[in-house]
C-alpha cells in the first residue's frame, strides 16, 4: 500500500461532509469557503507515542483524543469548529491500528461537525499532528488577553478527573469499580466545550481551555492580560469519583496540576454576571465560580476559607 | 528552557509581519483575518529526519525548504500565500541548531511574505510538520481536476536538478566545480513559483507543483481530470548543470522521476495559448511546453520524435 491508497482508504471521507468544503482530501491544498465577514481560527496539536501517550494505546481512543483536543482549542476560541487535517508519521503499515484509529478520528470529527481535508502521510517514528480549523464572526474570538480586574473566574465542568484517569492507567492510584468507567472516559475520551465556548462570545472577557492543569493555564490569562488572580480552592468543582477516590491534598493536586480535563477556565465581567446561569444553563454544562481577577499582575494567590492555601504545584514539563 | 521561553525565543516573531494577522502566536489558537470574497487555501508537509533529510543537515537550509515546499503547494492552487504553522518535535533542546533553522525560516517566510502564527513544540523523535496557508479569490482556486483533451502541458524553470543535487551530496554523481552551486541551490534551497502561480489562475485549466518527478505526479493530474497525457521527452528543459553532468539516459531518469523540483507543472487550453508568453514573461521564470492531455484516461505516452520512449520509472516510495 502507497500514501495514496493508504489516504484513500482510510481518510478521504473522513468526518462531515460539509458544503462549504470547496476542495478536500487530494489535491495540492485544500480549499475552504470561508464565510464572509467571519475570521478563521486555527490551532495545532501533536502528540507523539512515548512523550504524549503510550505506544499500545487503544488507537480508537487516539484518534477521538486528537480531534477532541484540537477542537477544545477552537472551542476555546468562542468559534465553530470546521475542517481539520492531519499529518500522521508512522514506522509502517498496520491496518488493524490504522482502521481503528481512523474510525475514532470519523466518529469524533463528525460529531463535532467538522471534516478532514488534508495533510500529510509520511514514514518515521509514530506521531501525530493535528490541525484545525474554525470560523468565528469577525472581531469575536474570544482571547486569552482580556482579563480585568474585578472579573471573575469559572471553569466549566470539574477538574483533576482526566488526571485521576491517567493515575489509575499507570496502577498508581485505585479507583473503586463504580468510578472506573467515568475516570477512564474523561482521560481516554475529553469532550471539547464546543457550543459552551460560543456561547461565551459575547459574555467572557478571556478564555482558554484548561490542558495543562489550572495552576499553570491560568499564568497565560494573567501574563496576556497583565493581571493577577485570586482562586478559593475550596470552590473547585470536584467530581463524585475524585471525591470518593482521593483525600483532600491529592484531589487538590489532580485540580489544580493535572492536565487533560478539557474544560474551559473563563472570566466574566461583573455586569454580564447576572445572566450567565440563565444564558448558560441550556449547555447542560456545570460552570462554577472558582475566584476573581485582581491587580497584583503576573501574581496567582490560592486561598481556602479566606487562609492563604500552600501549595507546591508539579505539572507537565513539556521538554 | 521550557515550551513558553523555546516559542518566545526562537518562533514569536517569524517571518513577515501582516496587518490581517488578528492573533499569532501564543493564544489557544490563531485568528487569521481572511479576506471577504475569498477562499482559504490550505496545505500540510511534514519532514522526519532520517526519512526526508539527513539527521546532520544544515538547519538553515532545512528552515528554508520547509517554508519553500509549503509555500510551493499554495503557489500550485494559484494562491497567495499568508500565514504558516510549525509543529516542531525534537529530542531535546540544541540552541545553536534552534537557532539556525529559526533564522532559515524567518528568512524564507519572509521573503514569500508569510507570518508564523502557531504550532506545537514536543519532544519526541525529530519531525517538522508546517502547514502554509493562503487566499485566493472565490471559486479561482486552481486544481488538478480541470485538464481537458487537447490541452497543452507545460513546466517551469527546468527539471531534474534538486535530484542531481541529492546525487552530489550522497556522493553517487559527479558535477564540475562550476555547476556545484547552482545544482546544490537548487537541492538545499528551492524556489516556490509564487508569483507565476497566481498569474496562471485565468489561464490554466489544471496545476500542481513537482515534487515527487514529473512522471509520478502528473498521474494525479490524470487521475483527478480522468485524462491521459502524451509527453515529448526531447522538450524536457534540461539546465546546463544536467546536460554537462549527464548521459542522456540519466538526464532523462533525473527529470522524470527525481523528485523536490517544485517547478509547476500546468494544462492550458488552446484559446489561452496564445497569448500566454506574452502573460508569463514578467515573472522571470521559463516556461516550456512539453506534450498534449490525451483522451485515454489515465494513461501516460512517453515520445522521443515522434517515436515510443522505452522509459523504466523508479520514483521516492512514501512507505
Amino acid at each position: 500500500m502507497d500514501e495514496f491508497e493508504l489516504i484513500s482508504r482510510y481518510f478521504s471521507n473522513c468526518g462531515a461532509k460539509r458544503h462549504d468544503t470547496g476542495i478536500g482530501v487530494g489535491d495540492d491544498a485544500a480549499v475552504l469557503q470561508v464565510r464572509d465577514g467571519c475570521d478563521l481560527v486555527i490551532t495545532t496539536d501533536t502528540m507523539v507515542a512515548g512523550t504524549h501517550f503510550f505506544p499500545d494505546a487503544d488507537p480508537r481512543a487516539l484518534g477521538h483524543k486528537l480531534v477532541a483536543v484540537n477542537v477544545s482549542d477552537i472551542a476555546a476560541m468562542g468559534a465553530e469548529p470546521a475542517w481539520l487535517s492531519l499529518a500522521i508519521t508512522l514506522p509502517s503499515i498496520d491496518e488493524a491500528w490504522l482502521s481503528a484509529f481512523a474510525a475514532g478520528l470519523h466518529e469524533t470529527a463528525e460529531y463535532y461537525n467538522c471534516q478532514l481535508v488534508g495533510g500529510d502521510t509520511t514514514r518515521g517514528p509514530m506521531s501525530l499532528t493535528m490541525v484545525a480549523k474554525g470560523i468565528v464572526p469577525r472581531g469575536k474570538a474570544i482571547t486569552r488577553s482580556g482579563a480585568k480586574v474585578g472579573d471573575y473566574i469559572y471553569v466549566t465542568g470539574t477538574l483533576g478527573d482526566a488526571a485521576l484517569g491517567l493515575k489509575l492507567c499507570q496502577g498508581l492510584h485505585e479507583v473503586s469499580k463504580k468510578h472506573q468507567t467515568h475516570i477512564l472516559q474523561r482521560f481516554h475520551f475529553p469532550s471539547a466545550r464546543v457550543a459552551l465556548g460560543q456561547a461565551l462570545r459575547n459574555i467572557a472577557s478571556s478564555a482558554m481551555d484548561l490542558s495543562d492543569g489550572l495552576y499553570s493555564d491560568i499564568q497565560h490569562i494573567l501574563k496576556r492580560s497583565g493581571v493577577g488572580a485570586s482562586i478559593d480552592v475550596s470552590r473547585l468543582p470536584l467530581s463524585q469519583a475524585v471525591k470518593d477516590s482521593c483525600d483532600n491534598a491529592t484531589a487538590m493536586q489532580l485540580a489544580l496540576s493535572g492536565g487533560e480535563d478539557y474544560e474551559l477556565l473563563f472570566t466574566v465581567p461583573e455586569a454580564k454576571r447576572g445572566s450567565l446561569d440563565v444564558l448558560l444553563s441550556p449547555y447542560g454544562i456545570a460552570i462554577t465560580c472558582i475566584g476573581r481577577i485582581t491587580g497584583v499582575a503576573g501574581k496567582l494567590e490560592l486561598k481556602q476559607a479566606e487562609q492563604p492555601f500552600n501549595y507546591v504545584h508539579s505539572g507537565f514539563i513539556h521538554f
